[in-house]
């Protein structure tokens, strides 16, 4: 087709690919081509749109019939409006001490939304009924913020991978203390592609009560979207998203992205063959001399040791992150368009870099 | 063409649109085809990619040559962004009662930027150095928050446009007290259109620190962005967007938008043509008998008072809204889509629903 | 008596008194005698002592059965902390122009209650529902903040007066619309002394449903409190109290003081006295060529406008604060300790100073 | 003396004293003394009194002479307002899981602050520059909350103490990667006494910035204050206090007790009792059977682990509270007021409780 008129020039090589983030993919061809679709004409803002109501539907079928759903722009700001929504203004929020409300938002929960969160360490990014338990205590203290919610993410932010009877044991923990539970679901598509089961069955049908759906590392442009499933726990959804400062204007926007994942299967499509990438990767690194695979490999992502000097020849040939710089551990990520031939050429790389 | 493959459907009629808003509007094509141009392969997240590198570069063209560019998601956040920036902990802002940050913002300023907002009663939405001054004093009483920046918006709420020489007054004013000034400028690129001058000769000429560049009603998928003439009176600009949660992951894409919009000239076609649709429906409606228009029309809004029951028989035929429903005062808006048909349309049924 | 040992030492003239501000003042000596009382051996710290439990009862011969008195450090406290228990996050309190909360808080409400004030103006600083209604509209709207809760002042920060009618009128307003109804009581005191009513008689008998009880004005070394009439529309308010930093650890000693005041008649005691001082001292400018005195005198503050070189040369005698200084207003305040020759001095010396 | 007049009376028996907390305990007669010096007359509100100027000299003499002092109510105050002292809105404070601002203050830090805490886990409340390291990083780093001032307690939560060489090494270490280090001074007084040096030994001397310095626990009614030691980290505290809810309108009579303890020795009379009864209740419990000290006692605190049913049978005799009841850990405290009597009657209580 003919290049259509635009002032804006590429400025980049679209033929290089890295394994640093997910997000540092662009946007799924799908997903571009559903924006074309929503634009022409009219559309009332702030919501009240075609393409967010036709979401609220496609949403039930994934949750349940009494799900809603509110996108926003951002992950930080899902869960900063997710986590506001579960709690009074004295709650306080358990998370694991790797979570990406805690160390990745640049204090958001607290500075915007006034959290405070109970950190606990885990072994692997997951927290389970004992450990919630070493912060959940103190309800009646007024000296103590209160714990109203649970927050854990799935799949986490080290890869790994609640079982649903995992995530049914934390709710029914949380909910008989009173307290609900948040799900971070930026990569929930890649938990629920490994586990091969439908969205609902690790959240809705466990008990989950409100959770961020990620769009943007699934392959959207930008969006994501609040996720409410207990309506019971929740009011004034929009005042909060609004005074939030995650309210588009044009949503229509961010909904149309959402139809195309969602609609029907472009969302698992993504995830498992990012899943499938990082299994392909982990298995090539596991016989690479030198290099050791760290977690079970649940996701997206993986989790190397290697030797310092390796990781540093490495990432001048394909970019990603240290993950604990001083230990040596790297972090590995696939997306929607990482293709078999970027891993075998990143596996080859990392043989050659590791040999010397 | 052929359509490209997606799951997502068209929802609504392409064909129609209204009065009601600017960011009713869609997209515009050279934006839209500014996102594909982007796309495929891998640029760094958050930021640190080839389209925001190249934004910084336009936008110091228009403004200055040490101007910085901060994209954000959307205006609401824009202004909280750049309003934090230039205030301590104990500072307040001194804005019109109309403003948009004091009314249409569900209290973000206040809620999430701890900001006090002083505001100012005025004929028509714009401040003057005497209207400031009914709350620029009390810096040395703790008692009182500290004012310590003046919004002004431009083009305003109500329509009306500052002239260079107004806002010169405004930013001396504001210095000679130690207050630094920000411009909201949502609808910034209608002001150009409507001065027939460059974005700086109103904002960095006469002394403006700090703006909110819009980019959504202008044609924009979604995108603005804080733009810092006063880079001394500014610090971690990236830390304060992060935690307010208005970092986006794949910013490429804002950028790209942007870039389409500033490059050369598509940011003024498309205010000029709105401003130019708003000045032809007004020249029309002043002449339909029952109806008045008010304020100058100097934007791409009318502002109108008609019978009540007129106004509710036309909204049946074009959307809008009620500005002052008590009083009967309407809003027009007209955006880049607008066409001579449409506004003609809208006459013919002004008349007709008036002229019962 | 002996004089106690301590190493303080007394650093100013007892002997002098203004007209400066009712917080001038020192404690009334019943109250001091009080706290010695409470003082020696051990009680359990942050309210669970016997004092606070015997306030309770106190306060609730004074308000209802049902209420309930958290003590708290401050006035601005007393209001941030009733302030966030009558809204959710997203709510916004309709006050006067003229009121504490928003012109002499330091922007504590917005801050630190993530409040938004929509004010209005007054002619008296008394809100009626008719003024209300110019900000109680738009609660479905999540653009704007939603109004939650009114807030008046009685007595004003005029010296100006609700008659218990008007209140009932303005909660009934509130309460029609789903908005409750806040007393901010640092004056409350000199409120029923000028009715001459019981403090239930223009608070729960008429609707109010939260409010900030005066001590510190009235002849406290420090301590006010808050009370809440409508316990359905609070929750875990002592909470709200420790994280808004206002949980007074030895709190038996705010909680004998207000005993002391309130246990029989103390509080009326000092207002009367304060708001017949305010009368003589009125009464008395009322005949000085020169002077005028503005609004009803109903409390123990006085407001006057004379000129502006009299005022100067008055404030080298006695202490008082301008009020609108480009309009030549002052503001006399009288305490529980002002006396009649406090009045009668300071009326000579405003005889002599505006005979220039 | 006769007994003055007041209509509050004596609810409890001042003969009873516990080992529960040192705000169980009253007013030193001294500092109530000193209330009634303050008394009478009228002096200015809010800090600008004789007392607090007096204030001024008397803290200068025991920090520096460019030291600042802030009064304010209590400790969560003191810490809140220093904490935001010498932070961005972006920062974050480094401290000990245990500290008070961490698990004994409501979330006040997170939510009236905006202050996102950096938690490090303990062996007994201290840090050190290498605990520190765990979070002293990534200020380059928008995502994560940027480390600018760490916060130490001295004497710690624990009962543990700093050595001024320890003060010293955190304060280089701090000051070398351009972070504050502010001291939380609830227990400033019983440090010095453990420590046998001036408060300036470990303070200004090796470099602490600012501080919390504890007076209620010492013996006042009520009165902490903020200390400024780096005048030129700090800017307009007297706006940061006001807006935080803490500025006191009759300051003098918070001043006047902080004189009557820091003119001459009281605060270190007290602080030396109160630790002294925690020596001679350390060395009695460690030789009963069946009991535990933990930590080493270098403050006017003991924690000791003994059989969980006799803990419970001596609360009924004494006051004291669980410290982790799961772990048998509970803890005595000692304030000015403790006999040996008290020490030695608790003894023989604990001897008889444990002997079952």
């Amino acid at each position: 087709m003919n290049q259509p008129k635009t002032d804006a020039r590429c400025h980049h090589d679209p033929g290089v690919r890295g394994f640093a983030s997910d997000n540092y993919a662009g946007t799924h061809p799908e997903v571009l081509a559903a924006l074309a679709l929503a634009n022409d004409g009219h559309q009332v803002a702030y919501g009240e749109d075609a393409y967010t109501d036709n979401l609220q539907r496609i949403v039930r079928k994934h949750f349940s019939a009494r799900a809603e759903v509110f996108p926003v722009f951002n992950g930080t700001g899902a869960n900063v409006v997710a986590l506001q929504a579960v709690t009074d203004r004295w709650g306080a929020v358990i998370c694991a001490e790797t979570s990406h409300i805690n160390v990745h938002e640049g204090g958001a929960p607290e500075r915007m939304g006034g959290l405070k969160l109970l950190t606990v360490p885990t072994e692997d990014g997951k927290l389970t009924p004992e450990l919630i338990d070493r912060q959940a205590w103190g309800w009646e203290d007024e000296h103590r913020a209160m714990p109203q919610v649970v927050s854990i993410t799935q799949s986490t932010e080290l890869g790994t991978l609640y079982t649903p009877d995992e995530i049914r044991a934390i709710c029914e923990h949380a909910h008989a203390h009173g307290m609900k539970v948040h799900l971070d679901g930026a990569r929930i598509a890649n938990a629920a592609a490994a586990l091969n089961v439908p969205l609902r069955t690790f959240t809705t049908e466990v008990g989950v009560d409100i959770l961020s759906l990620g769009g943007t590392k699934n392959g959207a442009l930008f969006g994501e979207a609040v996720v409410v499933i207990n309506n019971d726990a929740v009011r004034k959804m929009k005042h909060l998203r609004k005074m939030s400062m995650q309210l588009a204007s044009k949503m229509r926007f961010v909904s149309v992205q959402l139809e195309a994942l969602f609609a029907k299967d472009l969302w698992l499509r993504n995830a498992r063959h990012a899943n499938e990438m990082a299994q392909r990767l982990a298995e090539g690194a596991r016989s690479v001399h030198g290099v050791e695979v760290l977690y079970p490999v649940q996701g997206n992502g993986v989790f190397a040791r290697l030797p310092h000097d390796a990781s540093e020849r490495l990432q001048k040939r394909f970019r990603f992150y240290f993950w604990d710089e001083a230990d040596g551990v790297v972090r590995w990520m696939c997306s929607f368009d990482t293709t078999e031939e970027d891993v075998d050429e990143f596996l080859a790389a990392l043989k050659e870099e590791t040999a010397w």
